[in-house]
């Protein structure tokens, strides 16, 4: 007995020193983090607070309540809200249970305020305001946001709940832009220290169905005086306001007797009053404030610390850090909050949307967040196997708007060919089937594929649709994405089917159409077969054009499954050489380079472009290419970042290509593109680590001059999935000099079959 | 002055006098209202307490909870809830906020009781349970449900509250047919009298969203004791229960000292808790459960009067009365009640579906409920405008699913023919080319026309898709009404377009099938145009056969906008005649006649069929067949209705047979089918009286010898809505010979353009 007790003395002795061990080796890099990189200008990230994939995101609404983000960086704080996106564009999305913090006489109206200072990190958010002279402060858990509010002695505070605010603004429905719209609202005052209610909005940006934010908040001291308001109507003695389709708001006062301090506690339900309730039991019990706060920053840090980069520039590190924190922020895990139906699979909201991120941000995901990305696969399976299709986008709970394809089959496909466990990929395999087969009907936006008909029947989308090329483009490489997985589960009749119709953007290839020295485009086809002949290949359009945000210039570049067969079309290696570089330097950077230039550095549809020199056999080209973007584009300043962060979508491609290689999403191929940093430290779970090092990086030697991928030299600049899933050590030799040392191609379906 | 005050008192006088005369001139009908008829058997009727288009249904859930309505006739009840539907078929729905009321030891499983007795008028329903010795009795106002419980002073009563608890069944979902299922639930105790919470579920017939219905419940006696539980765990001490998709529930138990009796009110809302607790403030302010019963049943007493028949059978007219009140059940105002978006529209829920109820309900409504009828086409269009299309069928908020085709669209032409004012028909023509045009898409039994695409691109809907020919022959006649709209809003265009589609039923008429001496049938045909070689005209199928619950004797009659071209098709009057003897005849009468039957009784697609003889001159050969049939299928007993009621159809298509005539629906055409009444007086409102009177009528006196319609002999057998709309007298002769008086045939399309 006795040498039982101490082995297990021992054992525990040794398990202590080894999860010491481990933190010692975690990095405080949340210093790294600035919350308002891409907070202003284009970028309309999140500033608040929020846990990793956090349901509730706490942070500021601010000035006409129409920035995505509800964050602008001078103007009045109406006050902070509990639920937020980040870095997404078109009609905002959500800002709802908004509480504002005044002192002085109640005014349901006018609650705004100005900062005269702002702070922000990982899982924290302050300010003061300027006219009440409060200090807001805010941390967060998985559901609920804790608040503490500091105030001068002889002052009052006012908790006014605004449930009939939300982020809303763009509304254009003719060309489907809708705002958000009340659906109504109610609040009860349960007592001193406690209020609940909800926010029922609808439409947004996907134009979704009603969704309702439930709350219920406690402080930790009394208030003095409540009272409620609906419609712009207060009332000092009501306790309650039912829903009658009006805004409500209730309000808690506390007097001079509150100590100068008030915290308050507000549980976020997707669900109900009572589950808010019990998420602040579950997650916050307590009211030690720093605690929490610090629980937080620990959170974040050990996410941050998958990717340990070494640099002596402290302000890359600072881009990097917020880049990788940016990933993380969305979707959102709302397991065990969704009101629609009761399942054992995860549930995850706010994919807005995977047109954007299924290119670098799930990659990412795959190689240092597996267990979350399996998750999110399989709750995309079980929206499918509840409402008939695996969404391209959803927030709010509901499904919308798709952009181009139905990308939720290239998460499947590079989840199969990377081996993820835990999928069911027979089920997967039949929620891509269904997009490629069944037509979306009354909105052709709203899911699968729209315009579907006319690809299946004619082997593109015609004009008669908007988007018919980018579409076409984007569901031949879907139909890539659903062979592969056919193949790989056996299905050799589904895989011939799908293989062959990933040839289908070849039915829009134009060989006649010349620009700039480059012939060859993609060019819109009438329902009869014959070619448009009003187009040209610098047009670039929104929401209903032939193109989705990009121009042909741009999308006849878009076959990451057979680029081989694009740079024959194209006239052969040199010419394709020479069209990249025409395509690149064309580059005027406008406000909305989308909307004039060939190539779009901020948006998605190039996200590959560069890496594509490399199928030329010219990767010194695409390690160019890349820098220059790099270095032009990414700032550690609040409009640091260029166009929409996407939900992190232009952070994740930032954090590859610094990294050094590049996903083609979809398939278990990785184009190096040379790194920034000296060192990189990829934490792959499971004890497993691959590491870079670049030797001799410099600001000139930003060319590869070779490469030892685990000790045997590379002949390629390209690697597979399954060269590093176990770990490993990538060494690259850096030169000033521009050399073409790779001989072996990146796979295309044309050319290794 | 005083001048004018004497006329003021003159008028108010006069006012008063009139007010007592129009309540004298009611007479007392409740009492023939018996709830019970159609409640067993195939009716599927609602038993218990409801309003007029009343939001709460309060009802006994019995047996193994697999009943549509709730009811059986003499299972176990496990208790009443609160939301119903009455006479549906498929998977049921709702069955929501249950409670039973128990003696004894709290049991949160068998709580279920047998009755000793049961009974039910308009507005009450009461039992006595066997095991507990409680009398249970209910009435309503709209959203409330108002409970009294009388019980032995020495007894102890339990209020169980099963949230957890709902109507499921006939789950098959390959086929189609989903089960409600439960999302989730809540509850709490608030007080010793008051407990709130709600229960969420999807599914049931029309596969719809998840749906929540909240409530909040006060008593008049404080309970001595409360507790709650979840997922089958009693917690005696727990207060409340928070959702985590498991059912809950609560009780309230009160021992002797509450004086043998508890009354409870029960609100109900679709939007929420304090909702609920709104409608008990305004509907149920006081605790007087005989006034609220009475005033229940006031108010369908002056719903009642709206046809007053005379007859010395007094059978006749407890089945006429119960029928009468069986077509006000559905569908359910819930204006004030919609949780998916704010509208200035009335909203209703429930059709359920029109499918059934365009046929004779929505018409029976133009005549003595307008105001009603208006409101619910605006409801349809505002639905449409709030999410795309007007339902043919809605429940739970959620569209789905669609029988044939969209048959809102004769509503709105039913409805635009008959003059009906405040409806915006431009927005409502919108809806109806919605329909017409653009497929639903991946579910294509939710909205609009499934197969639509065949319809519109061939020119019927190929054996490609489920009710290929059902759909083609309603699409034809959906069309036909989008004509009419058309035409009347003067763009020519447009009719001519949908008037030429209107004869579409014509691409899938067969004239070389024969059957038992009639020649020319639909059939189906293949997407290349050519015949089906598997067929035959008995073939009658449900849910995804060629025909939807009907075969080709039935369907290849229903083209109610141009009957003359069948008449000519299949040979001319007497081949015509000699078809439909055969039609009617050959009716076996089995337990589900539509599975082997030439003429359905109990379905919709034959709900016309017996006036077709007029269309062929033989007016008689409508009075007798239809005076068959209703002698040999409507009693006044429990299962005295030929199949399901199907939100009353069955009822209306009795009620217009029984005072002499059927309409036309989408026409402003009635064909005079022969009155069962000597005298009917339909109120159509501001003060415009319609009378029909039969003289000589008998058992044997079934046949119309002459007509007078407002003093003017008829010499055809029908009648415009022209013609009556301000009211007028129909007198009629009758007589026991089938005489062929009538010379003007009805209008079709082909002979009176």
């Amino acid at each position: 007995m006795k040498s039982f007790k101490l082995k297990l003395v021992l054992l525990l002795t040794i398990c202590f020193v080894a999860f010491t061990e481990l933190n010692a080796q975690e990095q405080v890099l949340t210093k790294y983090v600035d919350p308002f990189i891409g907070a202003t200008g284009e970028g309309h990230t999140f500033s608040g607070a929020s846990l990793p994939y956090g349901m509730v995101k706490i942070g500021p609404d601010c000035g006409k309540l129409n920035a995505n983000s509800g964050y602008d960086g001078d103007g009045e704080i109406k006050g902070v809200s509990h639920v937020h996106v980040s870095g997404t564009g078109g009609p905002p999305k959500y800002g709802n249970v908004l509480v504002a913090a005044t002192s002085g006489p109640v005014d349901i109206i006018n609650y705004g305020s100005h900062r005269t200072n702002e702070s922000a990190a990982p899982g924290y958010y302050a300010y003061r305001s300027k006219e009440h002279n409060i200090e807001s402060e805010y941390t967060v858990t998985h559901s609920v946001g804790f608040h503490k509010y500091t105030f001068a002695k002889n002052q009052k505070l006012n908790l006014m709940f605004d449930l009939g605010s939300f982020l809303a603004g763009g509304d254009n429905k003719k060309s489907g832009e809708y705002s958000q719209e009340l659906v109504g609202s109610e609040v009860r005052v349960i007592s001193d220290t406690e209020i609940e209610g909800y926010t029922r909005i609808r439409w947004g940006w996907n134009v979704g169905d009603a969704y309702t934010v439930y709350f219920y908040a406690v402080t930790d001291k009394p208030a003095q005086q409540t009272g409620t308001w609906k419609s712009g109507k207060l009332d000092k003695n009501k306790k309650s306001q039912f829903d009658s389709h009006e805004p409500v708001g209730a309000y808690l006062t506390f007097g001079s007797n509150s100590s100068g301090e008030v915290k308050m506690k507000v549980g976020i339900s997707f669900l109900s009053i009572g589950k808010a309730k019990q998420n602040i039991k579950n997650e916050l019990p307590a009211w030690d404030f720093e605690k929490v706060k610090k629980d937080a920053s620990d959170i974040w840090n050990e996410k941050l610390n998958k990717v340990v980069v070494k640099t002596k520039n402290e302000d890359q590190k600072k881009i990097f850090y917020s880049a990788v924190y940016r990933t993380m922020l969305m979707p959102v895990n709302r397991t065990g909050e969704n009101p629609k139906w009761k399942s054992d699979a995860p549930y995850y909201d706010d994919f807005y949307c995977i047109w954007d991120t299924f290119r670098a941000t799930h990659p990412l995901l795959t190689l240092i967040q597996q267990d979350e990305q399996v998750e999110m696969i399989n709750s995309l399976i079980d929206i499918y196997k509840q409402e008939g299709y695996a969404p391209d986008a959803r927030s709010g709970n509901s499904t919308g708007r798709t952009q181009g394809g139905s990308n939720s089959d290239v998460l499947i496909a590079d989840a199969f060919v990377k081996g993820l466990k835990g999928i069911n990929y027979e089920e997967a395999l039949n929620s891509m089937i269904k997009n490629a087969e069944v037509p979306p009907g009354g909105d052709e936006r709203l899911m699968g594929r729209g315009g579907i008909n006319d690809y299946n029947n004619l082997g593109y989308v015609s004009t008669d649709y908007e988007r018919a090329g980018s579409r076409t483009m984007e569901y031949a490489y879907n139909d890539y994405c659903i062979a592969i997985v056919a193949k790989g589960l056996g299905k050799d009749a589904l895989y011939e089917k799908y293989i062959n119709r990933s040839k289908n953007w070849e039915n829009i290839w134009n060989k006649d159409i010349e620009s700039d020295g480059a012939k060859g485009f993609i060019w819109p086809k009438r329902k009869d077969g014959t070619w448009s002949n009003k187009w040209n290949v610098h047009k670039s359009e929104g929401w209903s054009g032939w193109l989705y945000e990009g121009n042909s210039w741009e999308y006849s570049l878009y076959v990451p499954h057979d680029v081989a067969s694009v740079v024959a079309k194209a006239g052969g290696k040199d010419a394709f050489v020479s069209r990249l570089d025409t395509f690149f330097t064309k580059n005027t950077q406008s406000f909305h380079p989308w909307l004039n230039d060939y190539y779009n550095v901020n948006n998605e549809p190039g996200f590959l472009t560069p890496t594509l020199y490399t199928y030329a056999g010219k990767s010194y080209k695409t390690n160019e290419t890349v820098r220059n973007i790099i270095i032009k584009n990414y700032t550690s300043k609040p409009d640091g970042l260029p166009g929409n962060d996407d939900a992190g979508s232009m952070s994740a491609w930032y954090i590859f290509n610094t990294i050094g290689f590049f996903p083609v999403a979809g398939q278990d191929v990785y184009i190096i593109t040379a790194p920034m940093f000296n060192e990189v430290s990829l934490n792959l779970g499971n004890g497993k680590t691959f590491k870079i090092v670049a030797n001799k990086l410099s600001a000139k030697n930003l060319y590869i001059k070779s490469i030892k991928l685990n000790g045997k030299f590379l002949d390629r600049a390209w690697f597979r999935h399954e060269e590093i899933e176990n770990g490993g050590v990538m060494e690259i030799e850096m030169t000033n000099k521009p050399i073409s040392w790779d001989k072996v191609l990146p796979p295309s379906l044309s050319t290794n079959k």
